[in-house]
C-alpha cells in the first residue's frame, strides 16, 4: 500500500477500506508518512467527504493509536458529555458535579479554547492553582475518590488525533463532519465510558452555523458512538446568542457556582439540567430522562452538587475557597459599559463576534501558544427579544488593558441587531434530540 | 496574508489574486511556507480548479522564481517544442536537428520519463557519454555553435516548479490542466524563446486520455504562452498507439537516426515534419506552414539535419559515431517475440501498458531515484488496422533479464485488442490544431 495511491483514491471520490485508513493513520502516527501527504489526503477527504463506514474506521484507528482507559474497577457507570463549543458554553463545570453527586463517574478529558470559543481547561485554570495536567494514574485516583475528574488530553490518549488536529488547524481542514467526529469520538471513547451525551451547537456562535450541518455531525457521532457499543445521544442546541450571561474564564466559573447554588440564568440552568438528566438516564442511574431531571434538580437544591464541585477542585489542587468566596477568582481592573445606540428590541446577535472581542481583550487565543488573561470577560445584559432604551447597557466589559478596549467595544456594539418590534417565533434552547 | 487563509479560500472555490499566488509560490520557494500547506493548497486547487487568470499568475510566479535565459545575442529566432508525453514519443530528437539545420535556434530544456512515459533526457543518455547536465553557460555556448542544445532543468530554471513538481508527484496532484500548464510553461518560457509549439497527446497512452481534457490543457497553455508574448500553437495528436515502431532508449535513438536518414516509420516522420514546419513558421523562417514542411523535408533529404544531430551529440560530449554506426548504442542480450493469440485485425491497443511493460523490463522508472537500462526496448510489429495471423509476432521484446520477461510478455499480449474485421473510420495522427 502506498500513501499516494490512497490520496488519489480519495481525490477521485473512492471509498477507503478499514485497512487503508489504518495504514494512513498508523503510518502517520509512527512518523512513516509525512505531513505533506496527510494534509493532501485531509483536503481530499474534506472536499470529497467520508462515508459513515470510513468515519467509524477513522475514529477507531485514532482511538487505538493510544491508550484506552479501563475504569472497570470503579463502581457504577461512567458517562461523559461533549460540546462542540460556543460562546459562554460552561455546562461541563455544572453537570460534572451534578452527575458525580448523583452517583455516576464522569471522566472528562477536555480541550482548550481556540478562535472564538472558550475551553473547559482554560476556564478551570482561572481557579487558583487548579491542575488540569494530571497523569492518567492521578486522574484515576481523583475519579475513584470523588466521581469526577477534569483533565487535558495526555500524550497517551489518541496521539494520532493530537498530530492530525495540529495539521488540520494550519491546512484549513477543520470544519468537516467526518474529521470532527473522528477527532471528538476518538478522545471521548478513550475515556473508557459507557455512555456519552453530545451537545451539538448550532447558530452564529457555533462552528456549525447551519442546523443541517449540526444535525449531520450529530448523526455521524451518534452512529459512531453506538457502533462502538456506547449509549449515545445528541442534543442540537441553540448558539445564536451566548449561553448564560457571561463569557470569559473567572467570570464563567463564578456563573457556574451561581447555578450550582440554585441561582443563575435560566437558559444555562435549563441546559445543564437537561444534559445531566440524559447522563443519568444513559448511565442507568434513573429510569427516565424526566426522573433524571428531578435528580439533577435535587442535587442542586440539596447543595450536594456544589459540594462535589468543591471536592473536585480540592482534589485537583485548586483553591476550593472560591466556591464560597468567588472574589478569590482573578478579577479585571476595569469595567466599561457598551451602550445601545438606539431604542428597540434585540432581534439577533452576531454571537461569534463576542468571542472574538473576548480574544482581543486577552481572554482567548489565536494561536495555540498564546497565553490567556483569565480575569477579562463579558457580561451580557440583553438577550434576543429583550427591550432596550437608547444608551442602556447592552453588555459590560471586564478588561485590564485600555489599548484594546475601543476595538472590543465597537465589535460588541455592532454584534447586536436592534429592531423596532420584538422578534416573533419561538426560540427553543434545545432544537432536536438525536439517537434517543 | 496567511497561507491557511489562502488554502481555505481555494477550498471554498475562491479565486486568487496575483498577489496571493505570488505569496504562496515565493513563500514556498524560499522555504517560509511548509510542504504540508502547499500540498493542501494543491489538492484544493486540483479539486476546485484554477481559472485562466490564476494559471497565468501561477506560471509567471514560477517562471520568475528563477533565471530567465536571455539569448538575444544569438542570431535568429529561438523556438521550442514541448510534448505532454506518451509511448515511443521521440520527435524532439528529430525536429531539433531539422529546425537547427534550417537556421533557427532550439534551446530545449527537457525532462525525464516517469511512470509509463519516456523522457528525452533518458533517451539521449543512451548515447555513450552524452552529457545532459550542462551549466547554463555551456548550454549557451552549444546553442551558439550549432543552434540546438538539449539539457535538463538546472537549479537556476524555475526552482519553484522543481519543488512543487516533486510535491505533486507524491500527493496525487499531477493530472490537472492548470498545474500542468504552469509547470510546463514556466520552464519553457525560462528558455528565452520567441515561439513554442505544443504537442498535446491524447488517447490511452497519454496522460490526458480524453480528447476534451487534452483540448482544455492545450487551450490554457496556448493562452498562457500568448499572454506572455510568445507565439504559441498546440497540436492535439493521437496517442492511442505508440508513435513509430519502437519504445525504449537506445532503440528509439536508432529509429530517430532512421528518420533523419529519410527512412523510418511514416507516422513518426509525418509528425516530426509537421511539428518542425510549425516551428519554422512561428519562428518566421518560412512564410507558411506548408513552406515549413518543404524546408523540413529538404533538411532531411539533404542530410543536413542528420549532420546537425551529429554535431549536437559531439558538442554535448556524446559519441557521434552512433549516427553512422548505430550498433555502438547499447543493445539488449536477448530478443523474444510476442505471438498473436488469434487471427484478425488489430482493433485497439492499451498503449499505456506498453510503457508499463517497458518499465518492468528495466527501461522506465517508478521512482525518481530508479536507474534505467537503456538497452531494453519494444519493437511494435503491428499497428491498429493491421491484419495478423495466429502466432504471428505482435511485438519483439529486447530484454536483459529473464526474470521479468513473462510478466512483460503477457502485459503486451493483453494490450492488443484483436477483432474479426478491420476497424472502420479515419485515425488522423493530428486531431486538432489550436492557437493558429
Amino acid at each position: 500500500m502506498r500513501a499516494v495511491d490512497l490520496i488519489r483514491k480519495k481525490r477521485d471520490s473512492g471509498e477507503h477500506t478499514r485497512e487503508e485508513i489504518d495504514f494512513l493513520i498508523s503510518g502517520y502516527t509512527r512518523g512513516e508518512i509525512p505531513d505533506y501527504q496527510i494534509s493532501a489526503w485531509l483536503m481530499a477527504a474534506w472536499l470529497r467527504g467520508l462515508n459513515r463506514f470510513e468515519i467509524a474506521a477513522l475514529t477507531e484507528s485514532m482511538l487505538y493509536s493510544g491508550e484506552v482507559l479501563n475504569l472497570a474497577d470503579l463502581p457504577g457507570r461512567k458517562v461523559d458529555k461533549h460540546s462542540t463549543g460556543g460562546v459562554g458554553d460552561k455546562t461541563s463545570l455544572i453537570l460534572a458535579p451534578i452527575v458525580a453527586a448523583g452517583g455516576l463517574t464522569v471522566p472528562m478529558i477536555s480541550g482548550r479554547g481556540l478562535g472564538h470559543t472558550g475551553g473547559t481547561l482554560d476556564k478551570l485554570e482561572a481557579i487558583p492553582s487548579f491542575n488540569v495536567n494530571l497523569t492518567l494514574e492521578e486522574f484515576r485516583r481523583v475519579l475513584k475518590e470523588c466521581g469526577m475528574g477534569l483533565i487535558g488530553q495526555t500524550a497517551e490518549i489518541a496521539p494520532a488525533d493530537k498530530k492530525i488536529y495540529a495539521l488540520r488547524d494550519v491546512t484549513a481542514t477543520i470544519e468537516n463532519a467526518g474529521l470532527i467526529c473522528a477527532s471528538i469520538m476518538s478522545k471521548k471513547l478513550a475515556e473508557g465510558i459507557d455512555a456519552l451525551v453530545l451537545d451539538v451547537k448550532t447558530g452564529c456562535g457555533a462552528f456549525m452555523k447551519r442546523e443541517e450541518d449540526a444535525v449531520r455531525l450529530a448523526e455521524v457521532m451518534v452512529e459512531t458512538g453506538k457502533r462502538m457499543g456506547k449509549k449515545t445521544v445528541a442534543l442540537i442546541t441553540d448558539m445564536d446568542q451566548p449561553l448564560g450571561r457571561t463569557a470569559g474564564h473567572a467570570i464563567e466559573i463564578a456563573e457556574c457556582i451561581e447555578v450550582l447554588s440554585g441561582r443563575g440564568p435560566g437558559d444555562l440552568r435549563e441546559l445543564s439540567i437537561e444534559l445531566s438528566a440524559w447522563m443519568f438516564y444513559l448511565g442507568e442511574r434513573t429510569k427516565s430522562v424526566d426522573e433524571g431531571r428531578q435528580l439533577a434538580g435535587t442535587m442542586i437544591a440539596s447543595g450536594q452538587a456544589k459540594e462535589k464541585f468543591k471536592q473536585g477542585i480540592r482534589l485537583q489542587g485548586g483553591d476550593d475557597r472560591v466556591i464560597n468566596e468567588p472574589q478569590r477568582l482573578p478579577a479585571a481592573r476595569s469595567h466599561a459599559e457598551v451602550p445601545s445606540p438606539m431604542k428597540g428590541y434585540i432581534a439577533a446577535t452576531n454571537c461569534e463576534q463576542f468571542g472574538i472581542a473576548l480574544a482581543i481583550l486577552g481572554g482567548g487565543r489565536e494561536k495555540k501558544e498564546d497565553t490567556i488573561d483569565h480575569a477579562v470577560g463579558l457580561e451580557f445584559r440583553k438577550r434576543i427579544g429583550d427591550r432596550v432604551e437608547k444608551g442602556e447597557p447592552l453588555a459590560t466589559i471586564h478588561y485590564n488593558s485600555d489599548g484594546k478596549l475601543a476595538e472590543a467595544k465597537s465589535l460588541i456594539a455592532e454584534s447586536y441587531l436592534i429592531g423596532e418590534s420584538a422578534p416573533s417565533g419561538e426560540r427553543p434552547l434545545i432544537r432536536r434530540i438525536l439517537g434517543a
